[in-house]
């Protein structure tokens, strides 16, 4: 089989845009029942070609069949779960205030409820290529409240993009949603159209710093700028105290090594920066550890650029060790863990805080509190931040200081393995992501949305969700107090 | 007494900062119940100090002690407000899934709430000297969820802002909030410097779209670009229905000459364009209608400029038509009505169908549900938009295309006056707002806020909103199932 590379032109992404917002015109007035359905049909037909997809992409990504067919599981489930989303209903954040005449001034009656944006672009991610692609947790968010979506393909895997749009506009059709609901547009020149074109209301971007801002700086630069809900890029510190490290290194050792190799490194929450004591029992043992399972092919030739001259500029920093692996060659990355004494972590923050996208890690060594602390200042925002410590540790100061770096604080574990439910949150602040959004779980549909407000409307124009007597039987604020139909 | 020009250093800004980020240390660990007690007792003290204020307030802005008495009613009540939301809780959005070691694969710990993001800029209006300046609903909603407030002071009150910034600042010290919870700086460098500052993490403002995109881009073009919530222009769409106009016509012309010429046309609200039908009885009797009320001055010497601007822009174009009123002169803004059939009006959208702030309205004749259609499609993005009809009017289609339009649909009433509640919503699409948030009522709290997960975090490091036992008794999501205390 060969891939033929496939340019959207400006005329046909004009065409799908228009289909884009006819659709919007339907789905907007479509129940949540019927959306919910829509998106069950698209995880179903998925599902049920998972062979035929997985076989595909891992021509196209390398990243293994058990890993894919986890994947799309996950891709899936998701689905499924904006599905429950919609029919539970608080999504919709109803709140109704009774009019008050005797308020002063008077009070009207107000209803107010989320209504979709309209047209959304995603940009899919190379890293996952079911569960941020075409059919990721932006789409399954955007699809799920009433938004059309023109997914920008990866060039990193077209042929799965494509079929899978395939299985999914047919799922969709048949499903009963409009012509339009959702699309796929391939190439750069269309990528840049997708993020200027008036009809798109907004946006959704997984990848690296510099593709995400300069699609952001477009988004923000529009004669009416839209929101772009970006995840960029992220070093997801992880800290071991000397408690932790005496207690079980080894153990640790182990998890990190796992932890930064899994999928070639090409996490976004990959561990990239790990804190630990001098002389720990961590850097000795990863100079021993097995670190095979990491080498491999990257996703595409230019992750591969980035990660050889990232690595080379990890270890072109005056004192930087190689602690295991070494710098790569040809079409293979090698694993890499180098390390640092902290002061010169911070001094060359520059070089050493970034991410390098790939199978590496930096161990910085630290000595005190006060030299973790001003290290940890010069790390920016992250999408996770990692705590490895003991009971006897008093670890307070520490989490705070984490808490206002990252989105997800996590004890005990691997920041790798992103749960898809209702309390994840998957992002935090610049450079990580762009907004004050999670990109998955199910607040992720918050962004997709945006609240009207009916005042003093009478009963006929009313949408159901805002009725006196809830027919939808959803969770409601009404004059201050929560309410939960059955409770 | 005389108004000294004031312009704030930039040294003296770093040092404001500095005291703010200090601040937000503080407050940040500051229970529920402490931050309300402190917004409180601002609240407490502004409305000890009605009479001062509204008096050197009537000097600078010349709006009349009966409207400036409710606008401190209205601004004090907006801080005990928002004191009450904070105590009931649900603004932390407080999501548990407990973990779940036989999900495939097993699931963690997580629970999730919104932290605040940090010491915030608001840039006050000159409009709403009280209630959408230094103590507005920005600066209330920022403090109560514990971010530091820098206010931009705006220079058509600045004697009002130091007063009521020296009343603010004196109750927190007195309650107990960290010095530097509240400061205000002054002139133009200091504006721009703050919304560059890297120690500001998020801006609001009020005021007009030229004012707001400027600083809209500053804040995108930042290395570290952070949320602006502006909200900027909006001309608030009316459609009277032909069987509206006949039932009540009369009252209809009373009810929009009083909502045009409140507050001489400087609120955000401002019916600007107001669709009739043809020969309607409303245009009659605003012909014989009383505008004297809408004579007066305006806020500042650029606001009158601008209006003159407008209105002259407005009847520059061929066949509109002078229906009351006239082209001011000198230092007061005159009351006018104009009038246009709706073709011409989609024609020449870009000069009649933007926003002039100030005591005119646009009467645009419609012949039929098309011209009323196209016409409307040429409207850009609105706070509101209002529909008077009649019973056996079918408005359903009507209401739809409005919903797409503005962030508050409202019936049989006119769109001046926002009423702040729980369900409020103050906000819709570009240029009226910058964002999917309100800033006006309870939920403009979510501005300021990030949300932030702990995975498998220990109960000792956890804060009580997230704890087992949820020792603050608030609303809370449970792995998937909201739960109310005491219900």
């Amino acid at each position: 089989m060969t891939t033929t590379a496939t340019e959207t032109g400006l005329d046909e992404l004009d065409a799908i845009l228009a289909r884009a917002r006819s659709a919007f015109d339907v789905a907007r007035h479509a129940s949540d029942e019927e959306r919910a359905g829509w998106i069950e049909r698209v995880a179903a037909d998925v599902d049920a070609a998972v062979d035929e997809l997985v076989a595909v992409a891992d021509e196209e990504t390398h990243l293994g069949p058990v890993r894919l067919r986890g994947e799309v599981a996950r891709t899936t489930g998701q689905l499924r779960l904006f599905a429950r989303v919609v029919r539970e209903g608080s999504y919709l954040e109803v709140i109704v205030d009774h009019a008050d005449a005797s308020a002063t001034p008077p009070r009207p009656d107000l209803r107010r409820m989320l209504v979709p944006l309209g047209p959304v672009a995603v940009y899919a991610a190379s890293n996952f290529p079911f569960a941020f692609s075409v059919l990721g947790g932006d789409t399954a968010s955007a699809l799920a409240v009433g938004c059309p979506v023109v997914v920008k393909a990866h060039p990193g895997h077209p042929r799965l993009s494509r079929r899978t749009a395939e299985i999914a506009t047919t799922a969709l059709r048949e499903a009963g949603a409009p012509e339009g609901y959702l699309a796929l547009v391939e190439g750069y020149d269309a990528g840049i159209a997708l993020i200027e074109h008036p009809l798109v209301a907004a946006a959704s971007f997984t990848g690296s710093v510099a593709g995400g801002r300069a699609l952001f700086d477009r988004a923000a630069a529009r004669p009416d700028p839209i929101p772009f809900f970006g995840e960029l890029g992220s070093v997801n510190p992880v800290v071991v105290t000397p408690a932790a490290d005496s207690a079980r290194g080894a153990e640790l050792a182990a998890g990190l090594a796992a932890s930064f190799t899994s999928g070639f490194g090409q996490f976004c929450t990959k561990p990239g920066v790990v804190f630990v004591p001098p002389a720990s029992t961590i850097e000795r043992e990863l100079a021993e550890a097995p670190l095979e399972a990491g080498r491999g092919p990257l996703l595409t030739d230019s992750i591969l650029r980035g990660y050889l001259a990232g690595t080379r500029r990890l270890v072109g920093v005056p004192d930087v060790d190689v602690v295991a692996g070494g710098l790569g060659e040809g079409p293979e990355a090698a694993p890499l863990v180098v390390a640092v004494d902290a002061p010169t972590a911070a001094e060359h923050a520059g070089e050493l805080l970034e991410e390098v996208f790939g199978p590496v890690t930096l161990l910085v060594r630290y000595r005190d509190g006060a030299e973790l602390a001003s290290t940890l200042e010069r790390i920016r925002g992250s999408l996770t931040a990692t705590v490895h410590a003991e009971p006897e540790d008093d670890v307070r100061e520490l989490v705070d200081r984490l808490t206002r770096l990252a989105g997800r604080v996590l004890f005990s574990g691997w920041p790798t393995g992103v749960a898809v439910t209702w309390a994840q949150h998957h992002g935090g602040p610049w450079p990580s992501t762009t907004s004050q959004h999670t990109s998955v779980g199910t607040t992720a549909a918050r962004r997709f949305q945006r609240p009207v407000v009916y005042q003093d409307a009478p009963a006929a124009v009313l949408p159901a969700a805002l009725r006196e007597d809830n027919p939808l039987g959803i969770p409601r604020r009404v004059d201050g107090v929560l309410e939960i139909p059955g409770v």
